[in-house]
């Protein structure tokens, strides 16, 4: 598995003294990174979707709070935990829906809230432990679910659950990644509207690992179920209730529900970080509404125009219509309340 | 009724010696109409999709064999029929779905069959024919089809089927017209990829006729439905089987296997032009694939590329999916073969 490790599609970057955050909105055409050394600069560059996915926003935020302790604790060793404080408070604001954030940033306030020699040295160290366990967990993940995939034909996935969306190596597509390298099997993906995070995004990935991949129209799912290509849709998630409900990109219902429909079986990749023990029902998951610019032509941009549009980011898919939940502790096949607590005490 | 004959919105407009053809690709940002005043242009005009949509579709090439007439009895009064029949068989060619294509060519044989002493004045006059028959059944099926969604809150359609995509007013977006001026609605539409004819064309005739509308990715249906936000689905067709298995966009398919699994109710508006008696089974309907450029981003259009495009540009919705099919001769509520043989019966 390390020629995976060296793969060249970073999502972030840590130099030592500032984050490097590839602005994904960019891509395929152009490869740049954007240089933070504050909370304030890795806030906005997930606000704005430079960074995306929930556990490549938990580990931004992990380092955004490693900044701000860098600069706070430099510019003012006897305050700066009241300024530190303020920027995690304001790295909490960033997006609403994935809880890799908020567990990340539990993480960090944890760590200072204890009596610390060096500070610095302490939060730079476990920003970097939250990078290199979701790499970690994410291989663990890829080798679990590639054997649920075993003689799979064709598999389909949704949005961008890969390298770009983690530390590396990806959730739903390090699971493709890694039955890619023990068997052939046709992949598709949807383009994934309004972001074209498919298109953009995954499509991009599967290039750059040499796996050939087809691209689909969101709406075409349907028919390619009918037509038999695809035994299971493989995807990941923003957050997963106590219960095994999952938030995850606008669509992804639209696939559970139409899957149900064609026996086709739908796997969710994701951290136990991802889970959210605080919520059983999917319905109490907030879910973003992002601006309707990201979805409106801007003909329909102006003044009095009458045409409108709904731009939710995410869906909630119930745990009834998702047949295995795997995460770097196990795999939870037809996730219930008690499957899921299997997994919670095992970290416990 | 007569106000609304007078929209600004026009597919097709016939000049006497030219059709003028609205190119549908520019919209909503340009408003230009291409002259032709042959049957290779206009062929070309529908091939590159200047023009779509079944029922215009059927109507440009109804003008289409008129040009060829005007064309080739002047330039050849004694052998101009085996040009004509040449144009006749290119025109067949433009597009495999659309059933109204091959119904309007069989229009304009069967009268070149008789003898005439004007050919170039018969054809003119059936052509227009076709072309305010196709306004006339618009506005029947509006009102057949408003009365179905009597009290109904919140609908929504898919891809363009308007005054647009017909000789005038609509066939679903007919009847979302006529339901709009009995009552308050909330209209939704999808975006329709990848010719995002939703965003694009549905959207604009909404503004122009005033009617208020939310645009949502198409994948956000499912997650609209759940909502409750909506009691119906209203769309046209591109080829109906004589039992009600429906081809339309791709997309289709997938609201109607959402719609029943949300009590949502299914409606397909067309012409009995759209209908094919020769074919029963759905399965047995030609679907066009469009070319992959159209769906996949040019980034990945290269020799050796890994990354390809399924672009399907229908698909088929079994009748046992469809809650009602409007015709202007009828309604035929849980479509059968014995439901539409009511509706042929008439017609015969």
């Amino acid at each position: 598995m390390t020629s995976v490790l060296s793969t060249t599609v970073h999502a972030l970057q840590w130099t030592g003294t500032h984050l490097a955050v590839l602005d994904q909105r960019l891509l395929p055409e152009q490869l740049i990174y954007n240089y933070y050394n504050d909370a304030i600069g890795v806030t906005n560059a997930i606000t704005t979707m430079q960074v995306r996915g929930a556990p490549a926003i938990g580990i931004a935020a992990a380092y955004g709070v490693a900044l701000s302790v860098i600069q706070h604790y430099q510019q003012n060793p006897m305050q700066w935990q009241q300024k530190v404080k303020e920027d995690i408070a304001l790295l909490a604001r960033s997006r609403p829906t994935a809880v890799n954030l908020f567990w990340a940033l539990e993480q960090m306030t944890a760590l200072l809230a204890q009596p610390l020699n060096d500070p610095i040295k302490a939060i730079i160290t476990l920003a970097e432990k939250t990078h290199s366990d979701d790499i970690a967990a994410n291989l663990t993940m890829g080798e679990l679910g590639a054997d649920l995939l075993t003689g799979a034909k064709g598999l389909m996935t949704h949005c961008n659950a890969g390298a770009l969306a983690t530390g590396g190596y990806g959730t739903a597509l390090g699971v493709l990644r890694s039955i890619c390298q023990r068997q052939a099997v046709s992949i598709y993906m949807g383009e994934t509207r309004p972001w074209l995070q498919g298109a953009r995004l995954t499509a991009w990935e599967f290039a750059q690992e040499g796996i050939p991949a087809t691209l689909i129209a969101d709406s075409a799912a349907a028919w390619l179920m009918k037509s038999s290509a695809i035994e299971w849709i493989v995807v990941g998630a923003d957050r997963i209730t106590a219960r095994g409900d999952v938030a995850n990109k606008i669509g992804t219902y639209s696939l559970a529900v139409l899957a149900k429909q064609h026996d086709v079986k739908v796997m969710v990749v994701a951290p136990t970080s991802t889970i959210d023990w605080s919520i059983e029902n999917g319905a109490d998951i907030a879910i973003e509404q992002r601006p309707t610019h990201e979805l409106l032509p801007s003909y329909y941009q102006h003044e009095g125009s009458l045409i409108d549009a709904w731009n939710p980011v995410f869906d909630v898919t119930p745990a009834e219509l998702i047949t295995a939940i795997v995460t770097e502790r196990g795999v939870v096949m037809n996730p219930t309340l008690l499957g899921l607590q299997g997994i919670k005490n095992e970290i416990l």
